[in-house]
């Protein structure tokens, strides 16, 4: 098959890779309807996050179950599965306390930007769903394996409450999820920071009640202004630098919680400044596996239509240009078709 | 009258200093039969933190109304009370979310270890027992104005449930007092982290169930071992250093909470290391204010009886010897009588 590989900066090609093949009997093989690209893939695409030469890319995946290992007792041919990009056994203590991607086997699942993907662990990662969605839910179920699962985690973190203030830092695809996260969960108020026109309207679209286009301090002083120097109950961190962080930890109210996603790069955090804060933070990692039975169910019955944050389809054998899309900022998220 | 001012490194005088007065409608000026030396004192009288020359020490205080500005509504002569170290309006939206310590109008209140003392914005800071405490509960009370209330959010912080397992990084008052905390909110193992004889002992008598010699990655490597290899659900941090930051860190499961009390110094945390660790991070001054009405409850019915904690009691004008003992930590805190 043809699948992804990177080998530089900005070096993604579509070439011949093998099969993917069961290698332990808790393996399953699926079949991929639809693929995507990750805003987290372009810490390595642009160089700013080291990886190793030819690294097979994708981790974002739903599909049909082609075949398992012989230790696969819950999965059977032919199921509609989603995953997260963690695998997990989600059997050890962590996984108990909903911390999958912590579990004390986790191991990445990669190579998804390709027809067919091999998923370890497969009974504890996958979840499959009572019916193969519709065509027309399917990119909503791709959106589930991460960025919806992220976005989520990001305002369960941030301990969002009916009622509250909520800011959302980042307007990426999880930014955007993080939105709408907060408008299932009772939010008030939801400011999203962004100053792209079109993630503005989808953020709007998603909940988002306030648009603040500044950043840095002079973001966090528009936050106080819009509450009236007390600052937010709530402030998801979705995208991972210096800046984006301490915006988000200054634009939270003393005792108010910071939950945080975006994979830190280059992030150090002063002791002293955050204990003055008086700020809760929590993140890491999504525990996406925790929360997909129940994000499986909104998007059957309508209730989340996350599938919205694809602006751009490509066939898979364009996924250089799909990279190259994100990295300008001309597509919020890229779909591609095997 | 005579009061205690650092003039500085290890240089404590007990000199000749102005009689508080009314400065503010919103002052009172209380007497104090007890006052005491904190942990936190330590820092500057080691010379580790800056503080301008002839500094007035102490900032634990309770004692008996002498006189309340005009402005004062809720206080009369002769109540008994009790306050925080920082003063609060305790009506700022702050104060309403209960982190008083961040008040929109919070100053610190200074030059506790005296015979008469100045509390700033009155009403907001001093909570009155109905009763003027017998003898024996006015050292608990004392601890009530910041230990015992700082150990307490430290638990809080925490997160400790009943039947938890809960890690105590630090053995001065706050820490110990921190594990009777963890006790009172139903944990079920405490680990106090402690290598000095005397310490342990006390720790043992409010709650601990073991002790833990090992510091560093060696004492992360025990708790590791005694938890299974999943880590502590709660670790209160109460010292404030790197090491027992990360000490703290990394002996909490994925998941668990960090609540964290010792002022950082020098301490810098790696985004990425605290990304991945996945736990829940919260501190900061204890906003003492908040438990008061409820611990004092405490103290008077002899649930609990922090005041264990002075294990040294010495005439105010000898509060010099005072801090050396604390310092070459010969005594875990000192009483002062003035």
């Amino acid at each position: 098959m043809h699948a992804t590989v990177l080998y530089g900066a900005r070096d993604v090609r579509f070439e011949d890779q093998p099969e993917p093949t069961i290698k332990e009997p808790t393996d399953a093989i699926i079949s991929l309807p639809v693929t995507c690209i990750c805003g987290s893939d372009l810490w390595p695409y642009r160089g700013i996050s080291a990886f190793p030469v030819a690294t097979p890319m994708g981790h974002e995946y739903c599909g049909v179950v082609e075949e398992v290992g012989r230790g696969v007792t819950s999965l059977k041919r032919g199921q509609f599965v989603i995953g997260s990009f963690f695998a997990s056994d989600n059997t050890c203590p962590h996984c108990h306390q909903g911390y999958q991607t912590s579990c004390q086997h986790a191991t990445p699942v990669v190579g998804a930007q390709a027809p067919r993907l091999r998923v370890p662990l497969a009974d504890g990662t996958l979840v499959a769903t009572r019916d193969v969605p519709d065509a027309i839910h399917i990119p909503s179920m791709l959106a589930l394996s991460d960025v919806m699962g992220t976005g989520w985690f990001a305002a369960e973190a941030a301990n969002v409450r009916p009622g509250a203030t909520v800011v959302v830092v980042g307007d990426g695809a999880v930014g955007l999820l993080g939105v709408l996260s907060a408008k299932q969960m009772g939010a008030e108020r939801i400011v999203a920071m962004s100053r792209h026109e079109a993630r503005q309207k989808l953020a709007r679209e998603f909940g988002a009640t306030d648009i603040v286009t500044e950043r840095g301090d002079e973001g966090v002083e528009r936050i106080k202004q819009l509450t009236k120097g007390v600052g937010a109950d709530s402030v998801l961190e979705c995208v991972g630098t210096q800046e984006s962080m301490m915006q988000a930890i200054k634009s939270t109210r003393p005792g108010g919680y910071v939950g945080y996603v975006g994979v830190p790069h280059g992030v150090t955090l002063d002791g002293q400044q955050l204990f003055f804060s008086h700020v809760h933070l929590h993140g890491g990692p999504a525990p996406v596996r925790r929360y997909l039975p129940d994000l499986i169910g909104l998007v059957f019955n309508g209730t989340i239509n996350p599938g919205k944050v694809f602006d751009l389809v490509l066939p898979l054998n364009q996924v250089a240009e799909g990279y190259r899309a994100m990295d300008e900022r001309r597509a919020i998220k890229t779909l591609l078709r095997p």
